[in-house]
């Protein structure tokens, strides 16, 4: 086990109706006016958008409206939301809605206090070193964004999908309320699941040893959100499924599933190049991406992924043949993404191998990627390649 | 599964070598005028205190010493740290050692910015508003307190163990390094372990339903500390044992295994009258204790008692007979218990049936006591009663 820091700071205030307290929490932390920023309006359509402007102006809270997200978070509008926080004196950004919503919070946070463009933060021209703080009011189970310390931002100037990681920006409080999440369409709550599975898997995958004690919560997680899934995709108004799903959504994430281990994370930055340049969802690009990559680089360590098919997806153990053993596992991974509506193939979502090439160069930008296993451009391109079909 | 509210802010600073960081993580946390608070001396002979000096000194940070610290901690030791700090303006004290160490330093704190008596607190007579920050090197695993909001202390005047709860008392940071626990013998070691799965009982068995996610997080948590404790009995160098078990101690208590959960916690107030009177190890009294309990209660909710028995001891259902497949999960309890060399009954610790009564009455002054099955005074002594042989 590696030695590590931890702490996670992000007060989850988890439940129904706890919406209704995020102008108390935003007062506690000190916000007096507030960039309210949100996504495509859904938000209108529930509801919800009343009773987060009732509870503000019960605690007197002065706010202005950013509304827009797109999936995949756009840098215009980032920079759209740092100059309005530049020009109306904002001291709080509340961000309602998914991942996206909340990166493109995070990316505004950072950009408002600073001098120069907010892209030197993610093209690593700039170290993070304060922030408007930012608070959240969950509404797609997914990304776990609401209590970590990641950003990730699309700049549609060139479709580079970056990402950039610092304490300072977390959350100060997320609000989990499984029934904001009741009118998701399935599709969206199949991608969420698939990247809350890789949230785990990118921790799972490790060459640390000594581990066990992460090992079996993170099987635990992983389990936890198939079964969740699959309960809400079946009865969509199971409250309790709901719930489930959501805080697995956030441990998954919260980095104590990573301590003491060194992490991979080459799946997300193959699959980040994808959802850049054909703007699928992230979560159907990891569902694509991750079977594939386990394929690729199983052998490197055949006892983990023999583990990984026996735990999480009871696969009779062959002593004898482990390696079908681990087959036998990437095949009921694939079947679980088709069972919940995901892809498992680029051809499934219209993508041919016209810029494969082009992708695997992007995503090795730096040199090769993976803390499990290292993954040169030709590594990225061949595992594209057997992603086709 | 009921709403809640999360968040631990306890920084964990984990791994080999982490004890000479403790001035710079005092510093950052504003101290410059420490209570250094400690048990029986063993620090010294192991040479963590000549480190703990030097790295004080080399952050020019100020300090006076309290040892002496006994396990099941004393009020009269608490009055007089109390006395010390007010004496000496301390402005944070650092606990290095268990559970008793650490929970004797939170008293502390509390007592110290505190008109009244220290005891008030747990009598009931005041709240917490405000303490002194407190820091910890741990150097037992098992209370958990390193990273919880709880203190337990023994009143000497009449003999009561009584605890009180706040964030505000959560230690600023915990430095958690494996290689102090070494030292360790073996009984404290198996104590200890008593003490985390108790910890994650208390929280498992709840009449709360839809709480599958942490119910498995509870499972992983206990399968991995029973599997910890044996390989550090039996190679106490291991350290990758000896961080597994470190790391399960703290998040056995820290407070993620049972959110959304009614805790039950009727064991732990029946422990603490037998260590309170007897002065034994409150993980030998949970040893005897928890089988006992659960003999006495699993008809409250035989399937959570057949999952237990599954999940935790691989026990083969018996479809036919789930009271069949309880009582072997217990008994497997009770030998796990056995084969780490702790009592099972209150025989083995030479405690007989004479101030049974008494004990049960001092566990239920307050009323029927468990959050998962309501026990009355007779409960609590037919359960005392039960453990007797």
């Amino acid at each position: 086990m590696k030695n590590f820091t931890y702490v996670n700071t992000t007060k989850i205030i988890f439940g129904k109706d706890t919406e209704n307290l995020v102008g108390e929490e935003i007062k506690s932390f000190g916000g007096k006016k507030v960039l309210f920023h949100y996504g495509g309006g859904s938000i209108k359509k529930s509801g919800l958008y009343e009773r987060i402007i009732k509870s503000l102006k019960d605690s007197h809270i002065d706010y202005i409206e950013l509304g827009g997200v797109q999936p995949n978070p756009r840098l215009s509008l980032v920079r759209s939301g740092v100059e309005l926080c530049k020009k109306h004196n904002i001291d709080f950004i509340l961000a309602v809605g998914g991942g996206s919503v909340i990166d493109s919070a995070k990316a505004i946070g950072i950009g408002a206090v600073y001098d120069g463009d907010v892209w030197d933060f993610f093209s690593g021209k700039a170290t993070i070193n304060t922030t408007i703080p930012v608070g959240v009011i969950l509404t797609i189970p997914a990304a776990g964004s609401e209590a970590s310390t990641g950003t990730v931002i699309t700049n549609e100037y060139g479709w580079y999908k970056w990402s950039v990681n610092s304490v300072i920006i977390r959350p100060k409080f997320a609000i989990l309320n499984p029934e904001l999440t009741y009118t998701l369409p399935a599709y969206q709550i199949a991608c969420g699941a698939s990247d809350m599975v890789a949230h785990v898997f990118e921790r799972y995958f490790t060459n640390e040893s000594g581990v066990d004690f992460t090992d079996e919560l993170c099987e635990a997680t992983i389990r936890s959100i198939m079964r969740s899934v699959k309960m809400v995709l079946n009865n969509p108004t199971d409250y309790e499924a709901r719930a489930n799903l959501m805080w697995e959504g956030t441990l998954a994430h919260n980095g104590i599933l990573g301590t003491g281990r060194i992490e991979d994370w080459a799946s997300h930055k193959i699959e980040h190049e994808l959802s850049a340049i054909y703007d699928i969802a992230h979560g159907a690009g990891l569902a694509i991406i991750f079977p594939h990559w386990m394929e690729y680089v199983y052998k490197h360590d055949i006892y983990r992924f023999a583990r990984f098919s026996h735990r999480i997806f009871n696969v009779d153990v062959d002593f004898f043949n482990l390696e079908a053993t681990v087959l036998e596992g990437i095949k009921r991974l694939k079947k679980f993404y088709q069972e919940i509506g995901l892809p498992t193939k680029l051809r499934d979502v219209n993508i041919g191998n016209e810029r494969l090439k082009e992708m695997a160069e992007k995503a090795t930008i730096n040199g090769p990627i993976g803390g499990f296993v290292k993954l040169t451009t030709d590594d990225v391109y061949n595992i594209y390649k057997m992603a086709l079909e």
